[in-house]
């Protein structure tokens, strides 16, 4: 669906693919064949075109400064320093007995128990010859080098306040149950990479750090436009020969879910005149435009259409779904033209934009990669990247969700993986490894 | 750090664990051993706990409409049955020439072409010894029941609009690059079923059933509460013995990436009488209460003082990180008592609530759980489920980020995985096969 082409006679179609191959590639594979995927970009030249048109928008004026939470799943735009330790102070490990080692011989001997260490203040060295009661996290006094735990300690209770009590310990070796001064980090070592994707762990390191702020990529503002006469808003009555639109939610939530802000200019019909006035009608304020369809080689196609006189290229990547794919600026403003089956718009969306968006501002963070084995065989285009949707089981199998074709979004919709079929591969055997993408 | 004890000896500590064996544990397991883990719980006894407590917020009053974008990661409050077939009716998998196939013999023949089939409009049915241009996702005409493809087509361009033309076209099956009405779903199937977390591919399932909005689960609201005497807000002046609130922040982070509204009571000082009345301040906007520590085996626990005459239990699970843990209710709000560490409160969100929110409420997506194996050897307490954390690679296996103590916040902040070594494991060596839930 929501390839809603029409053959009209009148419109020149061009009749080769006009993605140039990568410089690098070998004449062999994109030089003068007239076979199907001659001139084919790869996924990875694909992926680099679309980094070098988002590149620009990398810039120190596209930063800000937030409070850590509101910074929660944004990109970090600069190295952070930790400007203390790790733990800041030796502090216990266990509930127990704080004690100087050397004061207890092989063969263990009794101690003096001592004022408890306070929590949350520096406490007061410890005399030679006694043992403070501690608890985890509290701070070593000075003087002790290892902590009991209370449960080798005897009597393994901590006296009453204020009573005069001896403990019997264990000899223990310095540093036992201590957790030292920058062992989880030191004052002045890197905390964390720019380009990190801050979640829950990567925030409260900056805020055991004592740092309320951070500087953080700013959210990119996309606006998203699906194309097409044949589609209908859902909610709104099926005429004949319409479909529901499906990319507009779908790619609307998947934008979201990646940290960018998203205007939806809605349903352009196959107009390239009204199309452009959809898209200037907004392209003021936003960042990056992503279209929906109307890529293809049909005889009839209104992205393409639209695109005439723009610095917007066509062609077709050897990826299977997700093949026909545009790019370049509309007035200026990047565009991504993604092809019309809701499949192929999110595969296009994970191959191409997400993980650029990754590498480029830090967020969001890349798909877990994982290795699984084929629960079925399958079978793919041998020139193409083939990526079928699929489930991975607990036993590290991964099961394929519907066949191959871009239609089905119900089977999608059951799928909690990408599988990776690379080009060059004609068929797999049940139990082959693929790489898996999680989504 | 944030395990503030203090040795009181007048305040009266349990000496045993009072979280009660499972009804159907081994008497032999949760008997009369008074070793050190014999009345620790495991720890889907504690999820169950958990799951109990929460379930009584699952109810039909708790579950609101929305348009869908605006239900993106919330759970599905209710079956879905497809209204409609996907797709609705028969279309063209490819660009090319729609036929009937009884028309083509072995060996191929000539067609007149026909005017085109438009897009989104039900076409005119075919007539026989006609071919007629159709694009992807095009309504196929009424008698056509296969379509071969522009590329076998001779020639293999589509006649300009009005032209009077003739094609030669290839023998091709009935069925042939047809998507036929209902081949990804047949209407009055299951769609999704209830408890489903909604992503993208499944809202853009629902857009492209027609549903403009749907029922979920409404969004939890959740109390947080740090405590302790020596914890100090990031930003604020550093005094001695104090460390910064890492938890606050941790945990507010993963309440809000798994969906709930979180309310921040700040950080409480040691007094169970500040506590107590910081939360009653709170309970009545909330649907559940998270503290962080204060509830180990100290001589002096905040959280533990301030529950007393309430139905809470404090106990240990047998977990490592995390085993101190504390459950019940606070004034009748569901209340979860973690422990002081961040790693450890971070495990028991991920261990505890997450799941539990995902199981009662489809939101969010469970973990995706994966086997790799370990890059190095590691030891974990023979009777507890030990939580690593650590790095997944691209060769399938995870490498460890720090070591096991709790207080490991920037080893955290560098993992992206939880390795889980189940109870009844002491040893696992280099290449040992293990469960890992990506973060």
């Amino acid at each position: 669906m929501h390839s809603h082409s029409q053959p009209h006679g009148d419109v020149a179609v061009p009749s080769a693919e006009p993605f140039a191959a990568a410089p690098d590639a070998g004449a062999g594979k994109h030089g003068h064949s007239t076979g199907d995927h001659s001139t084919h970009r790869s996924v990875a030249d694909h992926r680099q075109a679309v980094r070098e048109l988002l590149e620009p928008l990398l810039s120190r004026e596209r930063t800000e400064l937030l409070p850590l939470v509101q910074a929660l799943g944004r990109g970090l735009a600069e190295d952070i320093t930790a400007p203390l330790s790790l733990p800041p102070f030796p502090n216990s490990q266990m509930d127990g007995f704080a004690i100087r080692s050397g004061d207890v011989p092989d063969g263990g001997t009794s101690l003096r128990v001592a004022a408890p260490v306070p929590a949350g203040a520096s406490p007061a060295p410890l005399e030679p010859g006694t043992a403070v009661p501690i608890m985890t996290g509290a701070m070593l006094p000075a003087g002790a080098d290892a902590v009991v735990p209370i449960e080798q300690a005897l009597p393994s209770v901590f006296p009453a306040a204020g009573e005069e009590a001896e403990v019997r310990l264990p000899a223990t070796a310095a540093g036992t149950f201590v957790r030292a001064v920058g062992s989880d980090i030191a004052a002045g070592q890197q905390a964390l990479a720019a380009g990190t994707c801050l979640g829950p762990a990567q925030l409260g390191l900056l805020a055991a750090l004592g740092l309320p702020e951070v500087l953080v990529h700013k959210q990119l503002s996309v606006l998203l436009v699906t194309t097409g006469d044949e589609v209908v808003e859902p909610g709104e009555p099926l005429g004949d020969g319409k479909i529901y639109d499906a990319n507009g939610t779908l790619l609307e939530s998947a934008l979201r879910q990646a940290g960018l802000a998203v205007t939806r200019a809605g349903i352009s019909a196959d107009s390239p005149e009204a199309l452009r006035a959809l898209l200037r009608s907004h392209t003021s304020a936003v960042d990056l435009i992503v279209s929906t369809g109307g890529v293809s080689k049909g005889a009839y196609e209104v992205v393409r259409q639209a695109m005439d006189g723009q610095d917007v290229t066509f062609g077709h990547v050897a990826m299977q779904p997700g093949g026909p794919q545009g790019l370049g600026r509309f007035d200026g403003v990047p565009l991504l033209a993604f092809p019309g089956n809701p499949v192929s718009c999110l595969v296009s969306f994970e191959m191409f934009l997400r993980p650029v968006l990754g590498e480029l501002f830090g967020a969001p963070a890349p798909r877990p990669a994982v290795r699984a084995r084929l629960a079925q065989p399958l079978s793919s285009p041998a020139g193409k990247h083939q990526v079928r949707r699929g489930s991975l089981q607990g036993d590290g199998t991964v099961r394929l969700q519907g066949g191959e074709s871009s239609h089905l979004v119900q089977a999608l919709a059951h799928s909690n993986a990408l599988v990776h079929v690379p080009a060059g591969t004609a068929v797999l055997n049940e139990g082959a490894e693929v790489e898996v993408w999680m989504l």
